[in-house]
């Protein structure tokens, strides 16, 4: 039973609190504005960014032009709205061509760790651009419970081919959602090649994730069966691939055993992608062992995806259910965002569940309240 | 990725092809109705039941009040809704004292002679009222896959203690959907101690029968890995119970090892019902063998359920649930069902898969559209 979703769109977001913040921190004035003018009244009231200008630099791969844009696409003043929508719009030929990687587990699997590893070896052993992404529905303004800071991953933070960003700071799942698909975009224009999206697992933000991803990794904890029980429903389900990470040391024998398991409960499953056999794997984040042989995992994968036309049809699905679920976030959002449904819901739930009225009657009147606005 | 789904509320099931179908084979005319008028017009036009007579007969556990009081609550035509509604209203306080049970498996399982050796038995050994319903959002007028006919249960149709209704005829889920769900109640105030709600395995109806029961099994074929793999995403971690079917003769030993194979995959997913260790059983319908075990493993998760709370808040959630998804299909409908939308989407989905448009400008369009109706 899913409980009652407490929806929201972008349209709730704007004019909001963060309005400062997240302006100070990012979307400067044009640049054609006297320099006269930049004071502090002109940065709490920023005019429009250069959108062309954004576009250039972010097109060159410039990381202050990417994490400006970052900051238009999230920002939640109204007048953001539209400029960011354009500059999406011109960057959208450009997007497409990463890996789009998610990665979830439970706390302590060493997510950090394995993401500081993973993208260290990326980045300096293969080349490769790699951007940090983070879905968090729970993050406040301040940055939530990950990625608030970049202290987590401090070498990767340095890597001049990495970017880290911390998870957009909207409140509501439906926001960080949409923030976070559209931050896929820009940094796939600005030429990174791997985009690792990583994910907590509250609410529902795994399979958030799995839907605007191609590959979905779970990390894991040795230990086997307690840990699998601990486990969220379904999320195997959504794994295209178990790590388990910390087969180290004392720990090493144990984490083979539980890649046993996990193997075995893989084959039982149905895969998560189609044509291809979910597996196991250990790895040492900390001890960078492991490592390489999860990318070649991610390389087969890709190969044998897009040779079956699998991968292709995947995003097509994602954009389409992307399209879908924003809908049904902004029908949701007008209904029950209404004042008198607001005020009646919980009274005719009530009457419902004592068993003094039907639940048809129940939504009939509720829908001629929605209709009398 | 959920596919998109083609909503549906009672709204668009009135005033059907199906009117008069359903009309003939239930619901009466008035009684006061002179019987001259009684005529081929009279039965296509028929009047509204008299409601009071209906609830009185039908408390009083008639087989025939009963029957016409469902095709009444299943009828699309517009004048019924409303006595209906008035119907269940009158007869909500007697409802909610039975097991509520949904049984599925994947064709072959034997779901036909499990029901009837296990309902035959419900009956016959304890003396218990079954009521057994059906799940078959595919099912056309005609009946559909399931339950079409009474033939398959030939021994529990003719028990005086047991009512069998085919799925209802609507060939849209959310109709189904609720039509199931408020027969169910009717069944509960005709004073039905079980209700059986047997689903085939298509699109979501397992997770809909799930939502409306107490208790749910899984009906299991031998073979363990083989078939498990070939099993729904998730379906396993619904099941309060595995019953591993057909386990006489040769089958027997095979059988048992497919049981144990259930069971470790169970123990290792999280339970379906909190604080119930779901596990697997062997019976042979055929041979009439393992049933009665069956029967108390329900009777003990109900005493367990019902102790702990868990029990009447599952009830409680689903009823609010029940609430939720139909504001969300009626919600779905007004939006996909406008004309201008029905032109529109496909055309905008296909520039944003194309890469022309943003998702967000695109529902942006799509909801300009929505509101100017």
């Amino acid at each position: 039973m899913a409980p009652f979703k407490k929806p929201e769109w972008h349209q709730n977001e704007r004019n909001s609190d963060e309005f400062t913040t997240s302006v100070v921190s990012g979307v400067h004035a044009e640049p054609s504005m006297p320099q006269s003018k930049k004071g502090r009244f002109q940065k709490r009231n920023p005019s429009i960014p250069d959108i062309e200008q954004l576009e250039q630099d972010l097109l060159k791969g410039e990381r202050s032009a990417l994490a400006r844009s970052i900051t238009l696409i999230e920002s939640n003043a109204e007048h953001h709205f539209r400029p960011a929508q354009v500059l999406l719009h011109k960057l959208l030929s450009h997007s497409g061509k990463s890996i789009r990687i998610g990665i979830t587990g439970v706390p302590g699997a060493g997510k950090s760790t394995f993401i500081e590893t993973f993208g260290t070896y990326l980045c300096d052993d293969l080349g490769l651009n790699v951007a940090v992404l983070a879905v968090d529905p729970s993050s406040k303004v301040s940055g939530g419970s990950i990625l608030g800071d970049k202290t987590r991953m401090e070498q990767l933070s340095r890597n001049p081919r990495a970017f880290i960003r911390p998870s957009p700071s909207s409140g509501k799942l439906g926001g960080v959602h949409r923030k976070t698909r559209e931050t896929m975009l820009l940094c796939e224009a600005a030429g990174f090649d791997v985009i690792l999206v990583e994910t907590v697992g509250v609410g529902q933000s795994e399979v958030i994730v799995r839907d605007m991803v191609d590959f979905f990794m779970l990390l894991a904890l040795t230990g086997a069966g307690d840990e699998l029980q601990g486990m969220k429903k379904g999320i195997m389900e959504l794994a295209d691939t178990v790590i388990v990470n910390k087969a180290d040391g004392a720990n090493k024998q144990m984490a083979l055993r539980t890649k046993a398991e996990y193997d075995k409960i893989l084959h039982f499953l149905q895969p998560a992608t189609k044509g291809w056999g979910s597996r196991a794997f250990t790895c040492s984040a900390m001890y960078n062992e492991g490592i390489a042989d999860i990318w070649q995992v991610i390389e087969k994968f890709t190969e044998v995806t897009q040779q079956s036309g699998v991968f292709e049809e995947r995003r097509r699905l994602q954009t389409k259910e992307w399209i879908y679920s924003m809908i049904m976030d902004q029908l949701q959002f007008s209904f029950f965002q209404q004042p008198e449904i607001k005020v009646m819901l919980p009274k005719i739930e009530n009457d419902v569940i004592a068993g003094d009225r039907t639940v048809t009657s129940a939504v009939e009147e509720l829908f001629s309240l929605y209709s009398k606005q």
